[in-house]
């Protein structure tokens, strides 16, 4: 639904709204009983309010689309994930919690090997140690010298990855990916693809030649590969997009990272999924809507490890009364994308919703599972428009034309 | 679906079809056993229909925004909701049975206590009586000299509200609303906001001075506020867009009245439900589409009485023999919107619809409620959708493509 149909619509009641979000919930049937990890998990606590709820399934970027965690995220908050897209480089810097300002270029880099002739010989640098990564960027950073009015950072991510921002004035991230994606080539230059990436290439060029001796030495990491540039965007705030005060609590920097981009206000809590259920119930008083973030069902889907995700899946259900203390007037229970233990990665597959709320027609069924979803009344549809649903059940949106 | 995808495959088959749209149908939950207005109702002859039948859910304007009647409607006969929108005054002048002309320019008009500083000290008047109304709206018509070449009408509505039309060249819409909103303010200035809107103004401030005067010793209604400015605006008819020579039939003149907009022959039945479907099915021979309008459904749900809306249910369902009478090829029944009583007014669920046809593959369903046609093969989509569904199950839409 267009943005200029509802946004005249909003007003403020008051209401709170919570979503649980658990990553890459969705699954897949295991064999033998064909369950799903959602089917297989004892959930007392979510199938007390499941009857009391609408549900559906929701695409969330279109079907048959597989969502990074950036388009899953923007999609759960209502913004459409094509537009809004978010660069590698912005995601690593997300994850690592690197405080990014309008006036930055964020790079993903990947350390590597070149052979004597300049070629790509391992585009990972075997995958040296996460110790040795860092000793890399201190050195790098220290030795390096930037053009003028560019302000160089090196982040160190884990093994052979690392983040690379340029802060300055007009820096753009039209410039070529110098990661050739193969061995045995050299690799690429970081020409600007347009004249308004200019800087950024004269900049980048600069570091490249500089990293090259400085590393010159090294047996395995004697090089770096940039790719994923990302410059920094401005995305409407939740406040300005739904008037929302907007709060969100998560274990993970990068989901926190992203959750700051659209202007909520970011807790991390590593205490696990209770501690985060109780954070959300603490802080709700000053926030309209607050996100509560669930890593491990991602994890343990990527691990490929069914148990472990039914396990996680177990966890909250058991803390889900700590959340419900919030007393929201809308509960949401989604996921960003599914991430089916069988097949040890982020999939397409819809992702079921919940929606609970004394303004629900709700669906009498008797489970949260993608399976009951789809027959829920919330249908099926784009996850981008869950966010809305959530705002009318509210009671913050006013009726359309006379 | 573009419509110059459909319109060339569109042919006259003779065949009919027939709309029975329940105001305001959709409910929610009552406590207790959880059933809807819907499934609490007795409806034998909606339940001989329904394993017969397709249904789905349907989203008037989009999924969390709440229709209002022109939307509603306009959604039900196909029309996009949101590009075809009716202005308020429009919809006060369709209230009455005001015949609009094509030089109309609509005002929604508030009679209005000001104090002796001219300030809003009651936006309503004390909400005199319609009697008093009427007296006013008289006196201000007998005594008022409009600007040469505009003819001025103000028509009573109930209470303090009433209509205002100015009919002449060059009125434009584009006019500042006059009602400040909150007591204690000055009323504003009808100034154009456009240049096209000049006249406009001119004519209103011209008026306004007078009808101060003509009202300067009544204790509470002595002024109006104008809002809700709305042009006549040409929608294309249900014969230009599906070749349907349509009637309508109602007992409110309001959806007469936008039925009217759409080119439709009206005809008003005060005699209640069953007398509606009679002169449905006296008039069906010589139309090919017929909308018959149920609004009690909506103003029951709007008074919050759950019974009263399950009596009215009924007694459609009862009377339904009547309606089938008409032997419609293709008949739907369906919602502008839905009013649980449980909320007192509009809502943004999506509505019921029932589409019962020779060609339908029916569902199987046992009854016509919410939560049955979540689970039809209508499926969940724009209720703007339901109309060309009617037009091809009534076997008027040719092929698509070779």
């Amino acid at each position: 639904m267009d943005t200029e149909v509802w946004r005249p619509l909003l007003h403020d009641n008051g209401s709170k709204i919570v979503f649980l979000v658990m990553d890459g919930l969705g699954g897949l049937p295991r064999e033998g009983d064909g369950s799903t990890e959602l089917e297989a998990a004892r959930t007392p606590n979510l199938d007390s309010i499941a009857p009391r709820s609408a549900l559906g399934l929701f695409d969330p970027v279109g079907p048959g689309i597989t969502p990074g965690s950036g388009p899953g995220h923007f999609a759960l908050f209502g913004y459409d994930p094509v537009e809004n897209t978010i660069g590698r480089g912005m995601l690593s810097a997300m994850g690592l919690g690197f405080d990014v300002t309008p006036r930055d270029l964020t790079i993903r880099c990947n350390f590597a090997t070149l052979d004597r002739e300049g070629r790509v010989a391992d585009r990972r640098a075997g995958r040296i140690s996460t110790e040795k990564n860092r000793e890399l960027c201190t050195r790098i950073a220290r030795a390096m010298k930037p053009m003028p009015g560019v302000e160089v950072f090196l982040e160190t991510e884990a093994e052979h990855r690392a983040l690379l921002v340029l802060r300055g004035d007009d820096l753009h991230e039209d410039v070529a990916e110098t990661d050739p994606g193969v061995t045995g080539e050299l690799p690429v230059d970081p020409t600007a693809k347009s004249p308004s990436s200019r800087r950024s290439s004269e900049a980048l060029v600069r570091l490249l030649a500089q990293v090259r001796e400085i590393l010159r030495d090294e047996p395995q990491a004697n090089f770096i590969l940039l790719r994923g540039y990302a410059r920094f965007r401005a995305y409407p705030s939740m406040r300005e997009r739904y008037g929302l005060r907007s709060l969100a609590v998560a274990g993970y920097p990068m989901y926190l990272g992203i959750s700051r981009l659209l202007g909520m206000d970011t807790h991390r809590e590593t205490g696990g999924i209770a501690a985060e259920f109780d954070r959300v119930a603490a802080l709700i008083k000053d926030f309209d809507f607050a996100f509560c973030h669930v890593k491990k069902t991602d994890s343990t889907g990527e691990d490929g490890n069914f148990d472990a995700k039914v396990h996680v899946i177990e966890e909250v259900d058991a803390a889900l009364p700590k959340l419900l203390a919030a007393k929201p007037d809308v509960l949401v229970v989604a996921a960003d994308h599914s991430t089916p233990s069988r097949l040890r990665g982020h999939s397409w597959h819809p992702v079921p919703v919940l929606l609970y709320a004394a303004t629900a027609r709700y669906d009498r069924l008797a489970r949260y599972t993608e399976r009951q979803a789809a027959a829920g009344s919330l249908g099926r549809g784009p996850l981008k428009n869950v966010m809305l649903l959530a705002v009318a059940h509210a009671g913050r949106l006013k009726k359309f034309g006379a």
